[in-house]
Protein backbone atom coordinates (compact mmCIF):
# COMPACT_ATOMS: atom_id res chain seq x y z
CA UNK A 1 0.00 0.00 0.00
CA UNK A 2 2.80 2.06 0.55
CA UNK A 3 3.11 2.48 -2.67
CA UNK A 4 0.14 4.01 -3.52
CA UNK A 5 0.28 6.34 -0.12
CA UNK A 6 4.28 7.56 -0.34
CA UNK A 7 5.39 10.64 -2.68
CA UNK A 8 7.02 8.55 -5.10
CA UNK A 9 4.71 5.48 -5.00
CA UNK A 10 1.73 7.95 -6.54
CA UNK A 11 3.44 9.04 -8.93
CA UNK A 12 5.00 5.68 -9.99
CA UNK A 13 1.31 4.15 -10.08
CA UNK A 14 -0.07 7.53 -12.08
CA UNK A 15 2.97 7.00 -14.34
CA UNK A 16 1.92 3.01 -14.64
CA UNK A 17 -1.45 3.46 -15.09
CA UNK A 18 -0.77 6.25 -17.86
CA UNK A 19 1.60 4.17 -19.15
CA UNK A 20 -1.27 1.37 -19.63
CA UNK A 21 -3.77 3.35 -20.76
CA UNK A 22 -1.31 4.62 -23.49
CA UNK A 23 -0.46 0.99 -24.68
CA UNK A 24 -4.04 -0.25 -24.67
CA UNK A 25 -4.57 2.85 -26.97
CA UNK A 26 -2.17 1.96 -29.11
CA UNK A 27 -3.43 -1.56 -29.25
CA UNK A 28 -7.39 -0.52 -30.38
CA UNK A 29 -5.97 2.28 -32.42
CA UNK A 30 -4.33 -0.43 -34.69
CA UNK A 31 -6.95 -2.96 -34.91
CA UNK A 32 -10.04 -0.44 -34.76
CA UNK A 33 -8.34 2.37 -36.24
CA UNK A 34 -8.99 5.41 -34.94
CA UNK A 35 -12.89 5.83 -35.41
CA UNK A 36 -13.82 2.66 -34.15
CA UNK A 37 -11.65 2.93 -31.20
CA UNK A 38 -13.58 4.33 -28.17
CA UNK A 39 -12.18 5.57 -25.03
CA UNK A 40 -14.49 3.44 -23.15
CA UNK A 41 -13.00 0.21 -25.09
CA UNK A 42 -9.71 1.80 -24.19
CA UNK A 43 -10.36 2.05 -20.40
CA UNK A 44 -11.37 -1.61 -20.42
CA UNK A 45 -8.38 -2.82 -21.47
CA UNK A 46 -6.34 -1.21 -19.08
CA UNK A 47 -8.35 -1.89 -16.61
CA UNK A 48 -9.28 1.56 -15.46
CA UNK A 49 -12.57 3.78 -15.49
CA UNK A 50 -13.35 5.49 -18.32
CA UNK A 51 -13.35 8.89 -16.60
CA UNK A 52 -10.06 8.70 -15.81
CA UNK A 53 -9.25 8.31 -19.25
CA UNK A 54 -10.86 11.26 -20.32
CA UNK A 55 -8.92 13.43 -17.08
CA UNK A 56 -5.54 12.52 -18.45
CA UNK A 57 -5.99 13.14 -21.86
CA UNK A 58 -9.12 14.83 -21.79
CA UNK A 59 -10.27 14.17 -25.76
CA UNK A 60 -9.92 11.00 -27.90
CA UNK A 61 -7.78 13.07 -30.72
CA UNK A 62 -5.62 14.02 -27.17
CA UNK A 63 -5.26 10.74 -26.35
CA UNK A 64 -4.48 9.36 -29.89
CA UNK A 65 -2.08 12.33 -30.13
CA UNK A 66 -0.30 11.10 -26.76
CA UNK A 67 -0.37 7.20 -27.79
CA UNK A 68 1.43 8.18 -31.08
CA UNK A 69 4.09 10.76 -29.74
CA UNK A 70 2.80 13.03 -31.90
CA UNK A 71 5.25 16.41 -31.46
CA UNK A 72 1.37 18.78 -32.28
CA UNK A 73 -2.02 18.59 -30.95
CA UNK A 74 -3.13 18.37 -34.95
CA UNK A 75 -6.46 20.23 -34.54
CA UNK A 76 -5.14 23.39 -32.47
CA UNK A 77 -2.80 24.33 -34.99
CA UNK A 78 -5.11 23.51 -37.65
CA UNK A 79 -7.83 25.76 -35.49
CA UNK A 80 -5.12 28.55 -35.71
CA UNK A 81 -4.63 28.18 -39.82
CA UNK A 82 -8.46 27.86 -40.88
CA UNK A 83 -8.83 31.28 -38.96
CA UNK A 84 -6.99 32.77 -41.17
CA UNK A 85 -7.55 35.01 -44.31
CA UNK A 86 -9.35 32.55 -46.83
CA UNK A 87 -7.12 34.43 -49.90
CA UNK A 88 -4.04 33.41 -47.71
CA UNK A 89 -4.54 29.52 -46.47
CA UNK A 90 -2.04 28.40 -49.05
CA UNK A 91 0.87 30.53 -47.44
CA UNK A 92 -0.47 29.92 -43.71
CA UNK A 93 -0.38 26.34 -44.03
CA UNK A 94 2.99 25.95 -45.73
CA UNK A 95 4.53 28.05 -43.00
CA UNK A 96 3.04 26.49 -40.33
CA UNK A 97 3.66 23.03 -41.71
CA UNK A 98 7.40 24.35 -42.39
CA UNK A 99 7.29 25.52 -38.50
CA UNK A 100 7.21 22.45 -36.99
CA UNK A 101 9.66 20.54 -38.77
CA UNK A 102 11.99 23.44 -38.76
CA UNK A 103 11.62 23.46 -34.71
CA UNK A 104 14.07 20.92 -33.45
CA UNK A 105 11.83 19.72 -30.60
CA UNK A 106 9.27 18.45 -33.05
CA UNK A 107 11.37 17.78 -36.42
CA UNK A 108 12.35 14.32 -34.83
CA UNK A 109 8.54 13.09 -33.79
CA UNK A 110 7.59 14.35 -36.75
CA UNK A 111 9.98 12.17 -39.26
CA UNK A 112 9.55 9.03 -36.92
CA UNK A 113 5.97 9.24 -37.47
CA UNK A 114 6.10 9.87 -41.49
CA UNK A 115 8.86 6.59 -41.65
CA UNK A 116 6.36 4.37 -39.57
CA UNK A 117 3.35 5.27 -42.00
CA UNK A 118 6.06 4.57 -44.87
CA UNK A 119 6.81 1.26 -43.34
CA UNK A 120 4.36 -0.58 -40.76
CA UNK A 121 0.93 -1.04 -42.55
CA UNK A 122 -0.43 -0.74 -39.14
CA UNK A 123 0.53 2.42 -38.41
CA UNK A 124 -0.21 3.52 -41.67
CA UNK A 125 -3.62 2.15 -41.02
CA UNK A 126 -3.92 4.20 -38.10
CA UNK A 127 -2.40 7.30 -39.76
CA UNK A 128 -4.94 7.44 -42.36
CA UNK A 129 -7.97 7.32 -39.86
CA UNK A 130 -6.92 9.93 -38.58
CA UNK A 131 -5.43 11.74 -40.79
CA UNK A 132 -9.04 11.78 -42.72
CA UNK A 133 -10.90 12.51 -39.65
CA UNK A 134 -9.08 14.99 -37.80
CA UNK A 135 -6.96 17.02 -40.18
CA UNK A 136 -8.80 16.76 -43.82
CA UNK A 137 -12.11 17.34 -42.37
CA UNK A 138 -10.92 20.66 -40.90
CA UNK A 139 -8.78 21.62 -43.62
CA UNK A 140 -11.87 20.86 -46.05
CA UNK A 141 -13.94 23.19 -44.09
CA UNK A 142 -12.14 25.66 -45.65
CA UNK A 143 -11.94 24.58 -48.74
CA UNK A 144 -14.65 24.80 -52.07
CA UNK A 145 -17.34 22.52 -50.36
CA UNK A 146 -17.55 20.62 -53.74
CA UNK A 147 -15.32 17.55 -53.27
CA UNK A 148 -13.72 19.48 -50.25
CA UNK A 149 -11.89 16.21 -48.78
CA UNK A 150 -10.46 15.49 -52.40
CA UNK A 151 -8.77 18.97 -52.19
CA UNK A 152 -7.72 18.83 -48.88
CA UNK A 153 -5.83 15.46 -49.86
CA UNK A 154 -4.12 16.83 -52.65
CA UNK A 155 -2.69 19.68 -50.41
CA UNK A 156 -1.68 16.67 -47.93
CA UNK A 157 0.40 15.06 -50.53
CA UNK A 158 2.31 18.62 -51.46
CA UNK A 159 2.76 18.81 -47.91
CA UNK A 160 4.05 15.39 -47.07
CA UNK A 161 6.52 15.36 -50.46
CA UNK A 162 8.55 18.33 -49.34
CA UNK A 163 8.78 16.79 -45.75
CA UNK A 164 9.90 13.65 -47.76
CA UNK A 165 12.21 15.56 -50.25
CA UNK A 166 13.94 18.21 -47.54
CA UNK A 167 14.09 16.42 -44.69
CA UNK A 168 14.35 12.41 -45.34
CA UNK A 169 15.50 12.07 -48.97
CA UNK A 170 17.14 15.10 -48.69
CA UNK A 171 17.57 16.50 -51.86
CA UNK A 172 19.88 19.30 -52.30
CA UNK A 173 18.39 22.68 -53.78
CA UNK A 174 15.52 22.09 -51.58
CA UNK A 175 17.78 21.57 -48.43
CA UNK A 176 19.64 24.71 -49.26
CA UNK A 177 16.67 26.63 -49.81
CA UNK A 178 15.13 28.87 -47.37
CA UNK A 179 11.79 28.60 -45.65
CA UNK A 180 10.68 31.88 -47.09
CA UNK A 181 11.25 30.49 -50.63
CA UNK A 182 9.84 27.18 -50.24
CA UNK A 183 6.84 29.58 -48.69
CA UNK A 184 7.14 31.39 -51.81
CA UNK A 185 7.42 28.59 -54.10
CA UNK A 186 4.87 25.74 -52.36
CA UNK A 187 2.27 28.08 -51.32
CA UNK A 188 -0.04 29.16 -54.51
CA UNK A 189 0.16 25.20 -55.30
CA UNK A 190 -1.89 24.36 -51.92
CA UNK A 191 -4.08 27.65 -52.25
CA UNK A 192 -5.19 26.22 -55.93
CA UNK A 193 -5.62 23.10 -54.53
CA UNK A 194 -7.86 24.62 -51.59
CA UNK A 195 -9.96 27.38 -53.57
CA UNK A 196 -9.08 27.37 -57.29
CA UNK A 197 -9.70 25.97 -60.33
CA UNK A 198 -9.88 21.16 -59.61
CA UNK A 199 -11.68 19.22 -61.99
CA UNK A 200 -13.72 17.03 -59.71
CA UNK A 201 -12.53 13.53 -59.85
CA UNK A 202 -15.37 10.42 -61.18
CA UNK B 1 35.80 -27.58 -65.03
CA UNK B 2 32.15 -28.72 -66.38
CA UNK B 3 30.51 -26.28 -64.53
CA UNK B 4 32.15 -23.98 -66.90
CA UNK B 5 32.14 -25.97 -70.07
CA UNK B 6 28.32 -27.51 -69.40
CA UNK B 7 25.39 -26.04 -70.90
CA UNK B 8 23.70 -25.33 -66.56
CA UNK B 9 27.14 -25.20 -65.54
CA UNK B 10 27.42 -21.78 -68.01
CA UNK B 11 24.45 -20.71 -66.94
CA UNK B 12 25.34 -20.47 -62.81
CA UNK B 13 28.86 -19.37 -64.04
CA UNK B 14 27.47 -16.18 -65.42
CA UNK B 15 24.50 -15.76 -63.17
CA UNK B 16 26.74 -16.43 -60.40
CA UNK B 17 29.10 -13.67 -62.12
CA UNK B 18 26.18 -11.21 -62.22
CA UNK B 19 25.18 -11.71 -58.95
CA UNK B 20 29.29 -10.54 -57.72
CA UNK B 21 28.70 -7.25 -59.79
CA UNK B 22 25.26 -6.55 -58.19
CA UNK B 23 26.35 -7.26 -54.84
CA UNK B 24 30.09 -5.17 -55.70
CA UNK B 25 27.98 -2.91 -57.08
CA UNK B 26 25.42 -2.29 -54.43
CA UNK B 27 28.47 -1.91 -51.56
CA UNK B 28 30.52 0.81 -53.71
CA UNK B 29 27.04 2.70 -54.48
CA UNK B 30 26.33 3.22 -50.86
CA UNK B 31 30.07 3.62 -49.79
CA UNK B 32 30.66 6.30 -52.45
CA UNK B 33 27.39 7.28 -53.48
CA UNK B 34 26.23 7.38 -57.13
CA UNK B 35 28.87 9.67 -58.64
CA UNK B 36 31.62 8.64 -56.59
CA UNK B 37 31.33 5.11 -57.87
CA UNK B 38 33.22 3.56 -60.95
CA UNK B 39 32.57 0.64 -63.01
CA UNK B 40 36.32 0.01 -62.60
CA UNK B 41 36.23 0.11 -59.09
CA UNK B 42 32.93 -2.22 -58.68
CA UNK B 43 34.49 -4.25 -61.06
CA UNK B 44 37.77 -5.07 -59.02
CA UNK B 45 35.60 -5.61 -55.66
CA UNK B 46 33.84 -8.15 -58.07
CA UNK B 47 36.71 -9.91 -59.27
CA UNK B 48 36.02 -9.69 -62.83
CA UNK B 49 37.62 -7.22 -65.98
CA UNK B 50 35.26 -3.92 -66.36
CA UNK B 51 34.93 -4.72 -69.89
CA UNK B 52 32.77 -7.53 -68.54
CA UNK B 53 30.84 -5.09 -66.51
CA UNK B 54 30.04 -2.91 -69.56
CA UNK B 55 28.96 -6.12 -71.59
CA UNK B 56 26.35 -7.15 -68.97
CA UNK B 57 25.13 -3.74 -68.29
CA UNK B 58 26.11 -1.08 -70.40
CA UNK B 59 26.19 2.22 -68.41
CA UNK B 60 26.54 2.63 -64.48
CA UNK B 61 22.95 4.21 -64.77
CA UNK B 62 21.81 0.49 -66.31
CA UNK B 63 24.11 -0.76 -63.34
CA UNK B 64 22.73 1.40 -60.60
CA UNK B 65 19.35 0.67 -62.10
CA UNK B 66 19.78 -3.27 -61.54
CA UNK B 67 21.36 -3.36 -58.66
CA UNK B 68 18.37 -1.00 -56.66
CA UNK B 69 16.33 -3.08 -58.91
CA UNK B 70 14.59 -0.13 -60.29
CA UNK B 71 11.55 -0.72 -62.15
CA UNK B 72 12.37 1.15 -64.90
CA UNK B 73 15.52 2.55 -66.71
CA UNK B 74 14.64 6.54 -65.57
CA UNK B 75 16.61 8.34 -68.56
CA UNK B 76 15.06 6.18 -71.07
CA UNK B 77 11.14 7.21 -69.55
CA UNK B 78 12.71 10.66 -69.20
CA UNK B 79 14.06 11.26 -72.50
CA UNK B 80 10.84 10.72 -74.06
CA UNK B 81 9.25 13.14 -71.59
CA UNK B 82 11.56 15.65 -72.34
CA UNK B 83 10.74 15.15 -75.92
CA UNK B 84 7.16 16.65 -75.66
CA UNK B 85 5.52 19.93 -76.41
CA UNK B 86 6.98 21.80 -73.58
CA UNK B 87 3.72 23.79 -72.29
CA UNK B 88 2.43 20.34 -71.93
CA UNK B 89 5.40 18.67 -69.56
CA UNK B 90 3.38 19.13 -66.24
CA UNK B 91 0.86 16.52 -67.43
CA UNK B 92 3.36 14.18 -68.84
CA UNK B 93 5.42 13.60 -66.33
CA UNK B 94 2.68 13.22 -63.98
CA UNK B 95 0.53 10.82 -66.70
CA UNK B 96 4.13 9.12 -66.68
CA UNK B 97 5.09 8.69 -62.97
CA UNK B 98 1.30 7.90 -62.56
CA UNK B 99 1.67 4.88 -65.61
CA UNK B 100 4.47 3.45 -64.00
CA UNK B 101 2.76 3.05 -60.13
CA UNK B 102 -0.58 2.09 -61.88
CA UNK B 103 1.03 -1.17 -63.85
CA UNK B 104 1.37 -4.22 -61.23
CA UNK B 105 4.64 -4.92 -62.57
CA UNK B 106 6.40 -1.95 -61.55
CA UNK B 107 3.92 -0.65 -58.51
CA UNK B 108 5.78 -3.50 -55.83
CA UNK B 109 9.14 -1.87 -56.87
CA UNK B 110 8.85 1.50 -57.03
CA UNK B 111 7.12 1.94 -53.54
CA UNK B 112 9.83 -0.54 -52.04
CA UNK B 113 12.26 1.78 -52.99
CA UNK B 114 10.44 4.66 -52.01
CA UNK B 115 10.37 2.62 -48.46
CA UNK B 116 14.37 2.05 -48.44
CA UNK B 117 14.62 5.68 -49.04
CA UNK B 118 12.68 6.27 -45.99
CA UNK B 119 13.86 4.17 -43.47
CA UNK B 120 17.15 3.34 -44.37
CA UNK B 121 19.89 6.47 -44.56
CA UNK B 122 22.33 4.37 -46.88
CA UNK B 123 19.68 3.80 -49.44
CA UNK B 124 18.58 7.24 -49.02
CA UNK B 125 21.80 8.42 -49.81
CA UNK B 126 22.24 6.41 -52.81
CA UNK B 127 19.06 7.53 -54.38
CA UNK B 128 19.55 11.13 -53.31
CA UNK B 129 22.94 10.76 -55.82
CA UNK B 130 21.01 9.05 -58.21
CA UNK B 131 17.97 11.20 -58.15
CA UNK B 132 20.04 15.09 -58.61
CA UNK B 133 22.37 13.47 -61.25
CA UNK B 134 20.30 11.07 -63.43
CA UNK B 135 16.58 12.25 -62.95
CA UNK B 136 16.87 16.20 -61.68
CA UNK B 137 19.45 16.97 -64.07
CA UNK B 138 17.94 15.44 -66.75
CA UNK B 139 14.43 17.32 -66.16
CA UNK B 140 16.41 20.93 -64.84
CA UNK B 141 17.10 20.48 -68.91
CA UNK B 142 13.55 21.59 -69.85
CA UNK B 143 13.16 24.03 -66.76
CA UNK B 144 13.85 27.53 -67.06
CA UNK B 145 17.43 27.60 -66.60
CA UNK B 146 17.59 30.16 -63.73
CA UNK B 147 17.28 27.78 -60.69
CA UNK B 148 16.91 24.88 -62.84
CA UNK B 149 17.61 22.27 -60.44
CA UNK B 150 15.29 24.20 -57.73
CA UNK B 151 12.86 23.95 -60.43
CA UNK B 152 13.06 20.23 -60.97
CA UNK B 153 13.23 19.54 -57.37
CA UNK B 154 10.10 20.83 -56.64
CA UNK B 155 8.68 18.58 -59.50
CA UNK B 156 9.86 15.72 -57.57
CA UNK B 157 8.23 16.68 -53.90
CA UNK B 158 4.68 16.76 -55.70
CA UNK B 159 5.70 13.94 -57.13
CA UNK B 160 6.60 11.72 -54.25
CA UNK B 161 3.91 12.86 -52.15
CA UNK B 162 1.30 12.16 -54.73
CA UNK B 163 2.69 8.48 -54.33
CA UNK B 164 2.78 8.53 -50.99
CA UNK B 165 -0.67 9.71 -50.51
CA UNK B 166 -2.23 7.54 -52.92
CA UNK B 167 -0.45 3.96 -52.49
CA UNK B 168 1.81 4.09 -49.29
CA UNK B 169 -1.02 6.04 -46.73
CA UNK B 170 -4.19 5.22 -48.97
CA UNK B 171 -5.65 8.45 -48.28
CA UNK B 172 -9.59 8.00 -49.72
CA UNK B 173 -10.02 10.68 -52.15
CA UNK B 174 -6.48 10.31 -53.54
CA UNK B 175 -7.20 6.20 -54.29
CA UNK B 176 -10.72 6.78 -55.29
CA UNK B 177 -9.49 9.33 -57.70
CA UNK B 178 -8.95 8.27 -61.64
CA UNK B 179 -5.96 8.65 -62.98
CA UNK B 180 -7.30 11.50 -65.64
CA UNK B 181 -8.54 13.31 -62.69
CA UNK B 182 -4.94 13.33 -60.91
CA UNK B 183 -3.23 14.37 -64.06
CA UNK B 184 -5.92 17.09 -63.79
CA UNK B 185 -5.26 18.58 -60.53
CA UNK B 186 -1.31 17.94 -60.06
CA UNK B 187 -0.42 18.64 -64.08
CA UNK B 188 -0.44 22.49 -63.42
CA UNK B 189 1.86 22.38 -60.24
CA UNK B 190 4.50 20.31 -62.04
CA UNK B 191 3.99 22.81 -65.02
CA UNK B 192 4.74 25.83 -62.76
CA UNK B 193 7.15 24.64 -61.00
CA UNK B 194 8.98 24.23 -64.13
CA UNK B 195 8.07 26.96 -66.05
CA UNK B 196 5.87 29.24 -64.38
CA UNK B 197 6.56 32.26 -61.65
CA UNK B 198 8.83 30.67 -58.98
CA UNK B 199 10.73 32.98 -56.90
CA UNK B 200 14.71 32.38 -56.78
CA UNK B 201 16.03 30.66 -53.25
CA UNK B 202 18.16 32.27 -51.53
Amino acid sequence: MSAETGRTGRRAGESGTRQAILEAARRRFAEHGYDGATIRGIAADAGVDPALVHHFYGTKERLFVAALRFPIVPSEVIGRVVGTDRERLGETIVRTVLGVWEAKETRAQSLALLRSAVTNEQAATMLRGFVSSAILGTIATVAEPEDAEYRASLVASQIVGLGMARYIVGLEPLVRAGVDDLVAAVAPTLQRYLTGEVRAPG
